[in-house]
């Protein structure tokens, strides 16, 4: 009989059933990588410490290092009727290096090993997300930058409000995402304590040196009070909201290209290699990816919302409850990558229709607001110029003029300061969207300080990605550290 | 290249990460069964309409039979590059038989089938459902049956409150889960309406009867309105719906067991059979199991709320989201269903420890109550009674008696009301809760009546499954049923 | 001091700061009637159990009414010192009739007195919900009726797809809340029970009979168990869910009236009554109310997911927790009414404009399936109707060529199948949408059989609430009932 | 006629049914010293700017002062009948001054306005919940250092483990506050930019001068692109997480409070002065205000839950749905502080009876693992220790013992390493309490260390505080700012 189970069991017997029930094998094998990361370190520690005799250590230190070569080469089988992968991986190491292995869990209890397993892990997840966010804003500048004279609506309430740029409308979607990197960086501010030498819960009176483990795997700081760390998944929260968070940014944008790409706006196309078409309607290219991503951002904040409520109202300490973090936790990571790689593969792949946007901003007054403006800096108060602009736009309407159409005489009617010179200068679209020169405007400085402002913050999260230790990086110093 | 392919990609080639990305295949498998009754009531239909060819649907039948035989036998392989199970399905098929297969097809979109087959498997799950709840509440009713005499205080603010038996506290539990089986008839009333035959959207011009397949599949009725249709999930809200309601219930009955098996409450052990032990620690006996049990309630909840936001502002018609559905579906039933069985499971094996429940309920004035409606009956207004006893216990406690302990004498100083009598006839806690004869109350005759009644709605809720079409019942007759 | 405070502080001195974080006073002054016409049920009963004098019945009646009378006037205000709603209504009455007010709370608990409190007012919301969906279903279908002839395209993935009518497209939304008819119903039954009567937890000893009370206040049952009973929101869950669905529902038809208003699609036009224009820009007829219904599902699974948080994990028995009832249930009434009057009001408002919904349906190639169905009623199996359709429109749009200007001998080329007559057969949107006979589709005859559906269903809706006992009805019965 | 109306309805006549439905006055009347400090900003930059001449501006700063001095004093009534708070500023100030308040409204949108209004509201609240938090954790570290020799068991399964103190405990909860500092310290940082300038979505033409607003306000960045920023409420998401989250950690302690409480557990006593008794149950001392405590975490998280669903799907720019943010929003602040404050109002008045502790730590083998690792220390693998320590524990059951009272006799038949010395060594509670010398651990001086550190944590909070530009801090210095 296994580790697991006579632990489990307490001499007793448990039912197959119950077993099956509680084990979280199936989920947490995707740890095994921490799991041997986190075995490295402690082993080094306890050695370094004298807990464990060094030859001992030695031994189980190759016993790790087989194992973690054996799964990168995919030849790994570990038992599978047992509790978890950390337990499974005891049994394995056990079955081939026999008793000496029970020095491995000196000090340490699961409650501590699982609660660095998911921190190592969230860890490595972030620094996958902000380079593919990196890669995303990279990407939606260099779309703003090769359209930054593709002329389009904006929209409030879905009408045509003023006129901006496609480099206009990129910046916006990088902009979100720039957000997302901070809260990213937040997630691993708040998992940056390592968890490991609390014990079960109370701490241990072995001479052990959680700065030294603290050291080996990268943590700046360790955590405070051993109560609270086997029963804190704060980090696991603030993961999955940060996805749920940035899922929601990706579903805006999508709506946006699903609207795009209908016949009726027909701002967009989507290439053949990322649109579903079908042989009987081939005008159809249907933007089945961007609904997909829409649609994920249901399941991301429906796992934020059931590690919400499997925390809720949980007493202190640690309870078994807090497994159920596995399935929302595990998941995550998987999600968000998939989404973000997708976005970033597929973007390149849609393409303006310049004659559709340039008719959608032409077609009504979207310059309105511009030519208040004018009337405003010859020194007509605002709300005056807002109503005789008003009063025009109504006026040319009923004639079934565009606003760009009004001639001098036709205005004055209505308010004589609408002279030829006020008229031309808020005469076109590109007018407009080039006159709102005020910083995170449409202006063509604007925008260039925009676009040059989201590359160098993409280049700052890329660079913040340099200083996070990663799992292989870790195996590579811990096989070799001194014990 | 197969079908699904070709036809996703309108003759283009899809870039297969996005093929991958969008692909269902790896969750609906679960769905086999449902797609290939579904075909084969379809198929009936078209046949006896005269739109396929009789020999035709004999030959697809007989395939669609195989499949079958070979899913139940388990060597079923399934091509696993197709979109979805449906797709994977047809290619088999024709791969197998050729172009007859095509036919299959006529007067069906994936739209209806899809809708048909998450309604088929919601209705199977719910069948399961009712029996594991019915099991659950006779399993509570025979407990409350056992443990009549066991006497325990009720809680209120987790403060001691009125005594009770352990056949109340049982009854307590089932009652909770009887509201469940209304839920889960309430899911399959909402399911009960045949979504095949309304196409992709827009209903067919081909003379099928959507009567014929209805009564194939065992639905009440068909369904209103073809765009409504394929654009409904709301079956599928209602079972995650359901779930997470009995879940939510599940998780109070363990929170429950958890406090009365610690060892301040000492109310209940767990056999060695399901508690998680230690070899260090003999004495604990951990519930893990309900442990558990409380935390899945989280999963139920974000697969609920995963569900909701994900149908968040789609417009009608069909929209691509509406296939993240399948992971909070699927997920579903499993979810539900191993919670019941467990909680089935491991009921039998917890026991009370009456010394300390009697202990308990005991320890304090827990017949307050009942004394005061001792007065009330002799003519005391509520009120006043109310205080009396207040004024009373207080005494008590202030000398260190039990409210048993307080002699005539004593209480009389309090209100002369307090004879010797009255006292008696409130002095212990088995008198109280035997008093209690409401409806609804403690009173054995009640608590009998409870018992009996949650019997009956268990008999019930049986006798409802009896009416439900099962998959295998539905494939008997339909490999058989006239062409 | 009042009655409540004097209850609360045990004797002691409660901090005022804890007594105002406590009190539901605020939230629960909504339920003043629902707690007048409980404690006149209840005082009916206890005066003809002869558990109270029938003259101070009769005065402590009088007292109710008179608060009930001042209530409807306007007139009466209440202690604003009260733990909640039940204390302040019991302290006022104390104030104006004295001690015989004292003999009201006989037999009952605060917390049987809250749960019969919230069902009534459950009772009493579900029964103007399903007003409210009678009366839009009523007016979905009466426009439907209106719109029979207009023709406009349905959409899949947001892409124009077969063409319907507006009869259809109403149909479609119509139908959609007729299953929240079902869900509010469903909430309905399962608050059909009368919780009065079960004391604080376990029941009385007192001969109450909870029968006349459940007739005098028209509860088809009575609860099981009276510790079930007084921790028991399933309904008030119910409530919000059924609440959140219908809103997710009302969420989708606003996103296509607000896609359908954009000038884009053009397809809708907001009377200036509700659009919200700018004077600036007349053409912009914002369509607010159609966003804010849809942001307003944000409210509603809020509502459900605080609900749902609140109850998880809680013990059996009663906890104060469930007081956090009160904000999610109390405005959920309100909320939902509010959208759904807002919607019945606002829908007449809007007008198609058939020139651009017909333009939008002959664009593309709409009745491509129409045409492959063509096809397969001359033989041909679907598959291969569907190949052929598919090269002929792709050669058509190859050609600049809409699928209804191809020729024979055009098509022919193709696929000789495509005679004069079956091209003919298939040439326009009106004849595609004429053919769809089956069950649920766009047939005349199918949307006629839809509307007339619709219309029954609503008015068993409102045959539904004619057996739903008002909160005004009960009052006058009870304020004459014998005693 | 109002601005407000006239603007709405373009001209023409909106339903008052309407616009009562749409008006968010009710709520953000609130916002009413957010909006008069963003004025008066922006009208100081535009002033500057050359804009608005100087006297106009100084002849509505003084309307806007009038109006805070107004609202300071509880006598400001501003129109009712107005779409929002901004509205109705701007019409008071016109009513009481006439046309030149037109200027105020030059170069600024109700969507930047309210962008803008929104996160002063947002950094207020986090100002005042940040100090909630220190002297929470301040209380906290208190009450540890005044608890350090209380013993008491923790808890794992809710079965008790290993012996703390009750410093170990307070640090514990304290430690999950610090994270929560933290988390508000992230919502500042995403709110630190300031939106005002973007005009309605896509910048101004007029020469504004955003980084002089930004410093009139005392933001720290500018946002970088307007259309997103009028549709971007990231920082009110991370708001209402971060209050999901803090909420948790109360709900946590809460239970802990409730369950301590128990008859059962009898550790703590609550203080008349903050119980709920009765005046029938003297010793019911019902912790009413943990568990509204707890409760409210459900509020809190249906707030997130309810802003994620508006937010979802919505297209980019700006759509009315964000209105809705309004009410989750706006509740968050008071919900939060509420808590926190109750929190250390009542903890101080919550006291241990420490002979119930001492006696629950010292019923079982609460040393067993403390023992083990003595075995450890003097060179017994792990493994070994764990299971010669289980089958003392077991052997000392059966006879009735508990561990302290094993004999080195008794103890020797199990394993001879069981001397007398070290038994000694593991012999009392307090022993292994002191011996978890570890970092993080129960030890004396590790808990000194703790409650050192969160002092610390708490002063650092505090300071933050400093650096927070208050409402008041800005009003005084803007009343003055040149113009």
């Amino acid at each position: 009989m296994t580790i697991a189970r006579t632990q489990a069991a307490g001499g007793g017997t448990l039912l197959p059933e119950v077993l099956e029930f509680t084990s979280s094998l199936s989920l947490d094998r995707a740890l095994l990588r921490e799991d041997l990361i986190g075995s490295l370190a402690h082993l080094t520690m306890l050695s370094r410490q004298g807990i464990v005799p060094k030859t001992a250590a030695k031994l189980i230190r190759d016993g790790l290092v087989a194992l973690w070569t054996e799964q990168a080469a995919g030849t790994l089988s570990l038992p599978d009727d047992e509790e978890d992968v950390h337990m499974a991986v005891e049994a394995e190491l056990t079955r081939r290096l026999g008793d000496p292995v029970g020095l491995l869990h000196t000090a340490r209890s699961r409650n501590d090993q699982v609660a660095l397993d998911l921190r190592l892990h969230v860890r490595e997840q972030c620094a996958e997300v902000l380079l593919l966010l990196a890669a995303l804003i990279e990407q939606l500048a260099a779309r703003g930058e090769a359209e930054q004279d593709t002329l389009l609506p904006s929209y409030t309430h879905r009408q045509r409000a003023q006129p901006i740029t496609g480099g206009y409308l990129f910046a916006s979607y990088a902009a979100m995402f720039t957000r997302d990197v901070q809260a990213f960086l937040f997630v691993l501010s708040q998992l940056d304590a390592l968890p490991l030498g609390v014990g079960a819960i109370a701490g241990t009176s072995l001479p052990i040196d959680r700065d030294v483990t603290r050291s080996l795997l990268g943590f700046t700081r360790t955590t405070l009070n051993g109560m609270d760390t086997v029963g804190d998944r704060d980090f696991a929260l603030d993961f999955t909201y940060a996805t749920a968070r940035v899922l929601l940014h990706a579903s805006r944008l999508a709506t946006d290209v699903i609207d795009f790409c209908s016949g009726e706006f027909g701002f967009l196309k989507l290439d053949t290699s990322i649109s579903f078409g079908s042989s009987m309607m081939p005008q159809k290219r249907n933007p089945d990816v961007f609904e997909i991503i829409r649609g994920k951002s249901g399941r991301a904040v429906g796992n934020l919302m059931g590690l919400l409520v499997t925390l809720k109202g949980l007493p202190g300490g640690y309870n078994r409850d807090l497994q159920e973090d596995r399935q929302p936790l595990l998941e995550t990571g998987t999600l968000v990558r998939g989404v973000l790689s997708m976005l970033t593969l597929v973007l390149p792949r849609i393409t303006f229709d310049r004659d559709r946007t340039l008719q959608a901003v032409t077609a009504d007054a979207s310059q309105a607001t511009f030519l208040a403006e004018v009337l405003v800096k010859s020194g007509v108060p605002f709300r005056a110029a807002y109503k005789s602009v008003g009063a025009l736009v109504r006026a040319c309407q009923e004639k079934g003029l565009k606003l760009a159409q009004a001639t001098p005489d036709f205005a004055r009617v209505i308010d004589e300061r609408f002279t030829k010179d006020v008229l031309a200068a808020a005469a076109s679209a590109e007018t407009a969207v080039a006159g709102n020169v005020s910083q995170g405007g449409t202006g063509p400085d604007s925008v260039r300080v925009q676009l040059e402002t989201l590359r160098n913050l993409a280049a700052e999260a890329r660079d913040e990605v340099t200083r996070i230790p990663r799992l292989d990086a870790l195996f590579s110093s811990l096989k070799e550290a001194s014990l």
